[in-house]
């Protein structure tokens, strides 16, 4: 974009804030992204934390020193009190109950919208990417954890108390897998991406898999998503029962929301399924087979259109109020 | 209510269509029934029922000859298609494709709103029951079927075609048994009324069931969810294997969307729940212990409070575009 079309351009800063960096990004009226930087956090104290998301942003306004911010959102990677701009639990940082929002206000001088950070990238995939235009959508995200976002009625669904979405804490197995969450039998303790890995580690230790020891090879850190989907498809049979497991559970679990939401299109993303079209195409096919005849009918699947991007656009949007000239 | 005060009523016309009855009610702005009326479908074909209302209509505004009716909305036992007014499959009428909304409104002489009667009878609870001021509402019914009502940010989750809420048709049993839907493993396959029955009479033919012969004496029109409930109870193992299935089900389907959904308020109603306080009692348990910790936290969880007028008032109201004085 040239210096002159970015004279007086009215912008919103979103800011993506996850466990190891901060993006920030200056989002003109269309959901586009006008500048950009992005920070490692090095402290998590959120005193620090706050630190590194202002210089981020003063890093992406000087990138666009034209462009008028007129609003700002953030997408955190946590639980959210309700719209009150609290942290109650971010994992990843530690943090538990952490006013992010006036901690932010008050270091960028301006009124901030914090959300989850799933709930940001839906709303940034329904403005501008893989769901534009639609009004109900489900978006699941399989990375080192499983989360969703519902869309329903064209608005975003936080629910009562802002923790809406969390597919992963969907229970399954009564007295099954512990999860990172304190409680059994999620779905997330079975096929989310940290735990795929604490699975392959358990059947290489009970001598289960020899090809997860073979291509693991003593290295630990080897052992991704996509070594065991490969593991599997040969016939490893401790690859193979943790695959089939978690393939089978998030069929379940994302029919049994589209057969209850019945979304127009179904938005499938996150780490676990951009490095692996194998298991996206698993999922389309069981989808297909569990979700009611009706809500199935007509229902559209594609991956996240957006990427990275998906959390900083969302955000903005969302702070501003939507997209220029959508409902 | 006296006659003067009724003077200029402006209120709507609520139709509850079920498979054998049709009801017709004029409901005023702060919900109540002002003169309600009820005819029996003898005739299930689209025009005798069309026939039926219309006198069921005449005879509820004759009871109020002063109100002046403003709106009508439907509120029909089966499938619809989206907001078109079309009933897509109404199996307890042996419909498909009817276009009961036009149909009505030629013979009525005022356009009318047509939804589906779980989506009726929640927003009737909505309004003026036991979600009553609640932005976000789940409803279940258990009955001869299973079916929910999803209200997020205060509005119905109609679905994308709307067929929103069909929580008996999730899937929880791959290949399991076959539902009357067509399909296998779903929910109301092992938890609906009509199937609870058909489980007790292969227990009885597969001799697992003393109690429940006992119990039917030789007649089998006696088996109810609540004759399940007490063998179940006495330790009878196929009523007991049948009866924990359906409730155990019931408590992971219920729990996920309180989960995904985080609604404010959870109601549970229907025929099997309204005549069996203790699998009430159970439910209410096993959500507890199964819904995400945070989900959870604050959730409040009560029987539906209107009985069988919830879908009569909720379709008035819906077609009236709400309660008056509500957001």
């Amino acid at each position: 974009m040239s210096p002159e079309a970015l004279f007086s351009t009215e912008v919103a800063l979103g800011i993506d804030l996850g466990g190891t960096h901060v993006r920030a990004a200056l989002v003109d009226a269309r959901g586009a992204i006008v500048s950009c930087a992005k920070k490692r956090v090095e402290d998590r104290a959120p005193a620090a934390v706050v630190e590194v998301i202002g210089a981020a942003a003063s890093e992406a306004q000087q990138g666009a020193a034209q462009a008028k911010v007129v609003a700002c959102g953030v997408g955190a990677a946590g639980q959210l009190r309700g719209d009150t701009g609290v942290v109650a639990v971010a994992p990843n940082l530690g943090w538990r109950d952490v006013p992010l929002g006036s901690m932010l206000a008050k270091a960028l001088g301006r009124p901030v919208r914090v959300v989850n950070d799933l709930s940001a990238a839906a709303w940034g995939e329904k403005c501008v990417g893989a769901a534009r235009g639609e009004r109900d959508v489900y978006t699941v995200f399989v990375g080192s954890g499983v989360g969703s976002a519902v869309i329903a009625n064209g608005q975003l669904v936080l629910g009562a108390s802002g923790v809406a979405g969390e597919l992963g804490h969907t229970k399954w197995v009564p007295d099954g897998r512990l999860c990172g969450c304190g409680e059994r039998g999620c779905l997330e303790a079975y096929a989310g991406g940290h735990n795929l890995i604490a699975q392959m580690r358990e059947a290489i230790a009970a001598g289960e898999s020899p090809k997860l020891s073979a291509l693991g090879g003593g290295d630990l850190s080897r052992l991704t998503a996509q070594v065991l989907e490969e593991a599997a498809v040969t016939g490893d049979p401790g690859a193979r029962r943790i695959y089939e497991q978690a393939v089978s559970l998030l069929c379940l679990a994302i029919a049994n929301q589209v057969t209850v939401l019945n979304p127009a299109r179904l938005i499938l993303g996150g780490g676990v399924l951009r490095h692996s079209p194998k298991t996206f195409d698993r999922l389309v096919e069981g989808i297909g087979r569990f979700a009611s005849a009706t809500s199935r009918q007509g229902l559209k699947i594609s991956p996240a259109a957006l990427g990275d991007d998906s959390g900083l656009i969302g955000a903005a949007l969302l702070a501003r109020g939507g997209l220029l000239g959508s409902g």
